[in-house]
């Protein structure tokens, strides 16, 4: 029997979140540690999901027309000093190359790429025919002040998705910003099966440089915020810092609108948090490389049946992309360990018994059912698992999402609230210096104001007219 | 009109290959320059092309049953002083990052990625369960020493894939790499319509840390080799550098077997050199996004049924994913000048009497050829001609590389087929002394030993018995 290596999770979920998430982070394989320190590696597991967001997204963005591009690693520093609170809100996370002084001014690997796109965008835009410009890049950005990392969730090297885009019109600008976060929330949902709220930053917590921030968050099992992606009207303060302009239709010179909007590998973090159980990673189907591990039984010196039935069944069910485990040298019982440690969505057993009764044996991931399922209705009732199992992880998790929100009306309701592990919903003044005050004594951040809800009575810490409905919670 | 952006090339291929390339790259929008020196952006025509190759290496990864992950882009730099040889082919590459020493040691922008995807495999790797590892990633790279930036073909930032795998044998190993090399040289005939060589690096030019690299180049039509992508079969070395070694089916400690591989946004620019002509661009059918452009000829208060053709066209030929380009504001002239420039490689006009006859008029890219088309007959015609002219692409290419090519028997000859911008095919007798005094006297080097030729005679410079063929020419 091999080593220890593929021991379980040793830590419950409830009673030690960060440590049960680490572990299940790297026992499935999904990531690990780098030597140095704040990096990660993802692995072929964790990657492969990745590349399913990537797909996904890549669908969404031809349909809207936004065109993939890659701009350059480094940018220079005096590109970072256009926009002040672009410049003041990055200083912190830069790290600089070094050369020997070959270079005329410092270089700085990019934490996003607003900057050295824009200045592109301001050699390439000249006429309303050049507009609308939009461009999206998937690349690796790197953001130094991260001290603890937490894999997935918080490290300083991370891959993501940024859009930009540029318009005539704010309107078109501002539409665009709120198509892309239902684009990203749906496919938070199709794809992970991750519920999310979507709203408005505040000033205090928007992005540098931007007019609007939007934001798209989940609550995780211990009350806690995690923002899995945003978007930006950035209106037009980034166009005048970068003499973007072009003439219109008057053959005037004019000021574009512009926007730009992003979501990294910190979803598979939600992903994690959010459905992984004390066995290990479940993948939501729709996410899984491998939709099925087929597993079949055999006793030594008897029948190898099974063994034959499984390699009929893993070339019939090629469209469900299965893993069939006929390794002699493991246990089925370890095999099931292993697999359920992975995630993957379905399990299928075939003992000798099975093949004589045409039957195998079909195992949920999530719920851990067992049924056993005619081989001839196979196909039929592996896809109907599958499409079951990805609802039902949804509706669970929304479920829980919801139960970990509670609205409050004053502030030691709100305090114990945060205390309880809760996020809070309740009525703010929005005034940033209550915000803060309200930071400073609970260590729960703002995360969105949401769209269309009207507020009515009184700021929860200040007690002044309230002016909007907000969400306060820790955060990731 | 609009302004003089869309001119074409001012110069013809023949007279200054190297300003016309600039100038195809730029004004087909594959690619532009960067404000850091050294550096280029991908532009959305140019990145579509790399995320074909991406797609289509993909589905051979997947084939090959090699796994993508992503692996940190800073690399510590104790890290590469353990390879000796790769330590110093790499040292006047590396950017170093800077930050308020933080960190314990330099940390170097990634080359390659070997020593820190090869630490983490000694972690990984513990018994011959865990062989094969076969791992790629899909990333930028950063090689300082460029000085002169030619877009695509030398940067000091490019994109590529490695792979690399770890077996227990070498004869897997050695067998993979070969197996790589040939579906490298398969993608660029397939997707590119690009013709190569295939061979071994002798001991000068090849990889830092490697046993053998094997090599796949082209002859540009200024009889320059370019170096498309390598696999290197690298032995036992990192292994031991790196302490990677795993415990065998006899319990015994054993060190395993490496290769890596990669090929870059390079072939690109290998694609331009090679059939782009005086009027721009011109895109493999099997490598461009946009199959057909849609061109409706009206004239100004005609009859616009040449515009509902156009557009009722455009959905039926969708699976072409075709351009209309129904502008009002630009003459039919204009348009074709821009899309000739652009490379789309089927033109279709539609005109009043082409309505009428119930016709169209097909162009194809590579040779101008106009045909009359019947418009019921029309997906058929186009996918015709599609595969006829990835395969007249392919040809035409394959038969001037080997115009250029010239096999030469002394030293005379080499000097005056150098001159003349040939590749040299010739007998060598291995030494590398030998090799560097030709580099020296002609600027060539050497490019390949070509697989199974045998060498008979002597050294076309030092006289000495000729242990290989070889070729030479300068190179990008």
């Amino acid at each position: 029997m091999p080593e220890e290596k593929q021991l379980g999770i040793t830590v419950k979920k409830e009673e030690d979140m960060p440590e049960w998430y680490e572990q299940v982070v790297l026992k499935s394989e999904l990531a690990d540690f780098s030597p140095v320190s704040g990096f990660m590696i993802i692995r072929p597991n964790g990657y492969q999901i990745w590349q399913t967001i990537e797909n996904e997204f890549n669908s969404v963005l031809k349909k809207l027309k936004v065109k993939n591009a890659y701009f350059p690693l480094l940018i220079p520093e005096s590109f970072f000093k256009r926009e002040a609170e672009h410049a003041e809100g990055f200083a912190p996370e830069l790290a600089w190359v070094s050369r020997k002084s070959d270079e005329a001014e410092r270089l700085a690997i990019r934490p996003t790429s607003e900057t050295i796109m824009y200045d592109a965008y301001s050699k390439w835009i000249r006429s309303w025919r050049d507009l609308p410009l939009r461009l999206n890049q998937w690349c690796n950005v790197l953001r130094w002040e991260v001290s603890d990392v937490k894999l997935f969730l918080r490290s300083r090297e991370f891959l993501w998705q940024e859009g930009h885009c540029v318009y005539e019109t704010e309107r078109e600008c501002e539409k665009e910003s709120l198509e892309i976060l239902d684009e990203y929330q749906k496919l938070a949902k199709n794809v992970l099966a991750i519920p999310s709220l979507t709203g408005i930053k505040t000033e205090k917590e928007k992005f540098p440089g931007a007019k609007t921030t939007y934001t798209f968050e989940s609550v995780m099992p211990d009350g806690k915020a995690l923002q899995m992606g945003t978007t930006h009207n950035l209106g037009q303060g980034f166009a005048k810092s970068f003499n973007i302009s072009y003439l219109d239709k008057n053959e005037k010179k004019a000021i574009p609108w512009q926007n730009s909007w992003g979501i990294s590998t910190r979803m598979l973090g939600a992903m994690v948090m959010m459905h992984a159980d004390d066995k290990g990673l479940v993948i939501p189907p729709n996410a899984a490389e491998h939709k099925i591990v087929i597993v079949p039984i055999v006793f030594k010196g008897k029948s190898d049946a099974p063994d034959k039935v499984a390699k009929e069944l893993e070339k019939k069910l090629e469209s469900f992309n299965p893993i069939l485990d006929d390794r002699e040298e493991y246990t089925p019982g370890w095999k099931f360990n292993e697999w359920e440690m992975k995630g993957i969505p379905i399990r299928i057993e075939i003992g000798p018994k099975d093949v004589e009764k045409n039957q195998v044996v079909l195992v949920r991931r999530d719920t851990g059912k067992k049924e056993f399922i005619k081989t001839k209705d196979i196909e039929k009732e592996i896809t109907h698992s599958l499409e079951t199992m990805q609802k039902h992880m949804f509706t669970k998790a929304d479920k829980e999402m919801k139960e970990n929100i509670v609205e409050v009306s004053n502030f030691t309701e709100f305090e114990d609230a945060i205390k309880d592990k809760k996020m809070v919903k309740t009525l703010h003044c929005n005034s940033e210096m209550c915000e803060l005050q309200i930071q400073e004594k609970t260590t729960a951040t703002s995360r969105l104001i949401p769209f269309k809800e009207k507020a009515d009575g009184k700021c929860v810490h200040c007690s002044k007219p309230a002016k909007e409905v907000i969400y306060f919670a820790r955060n990731y």
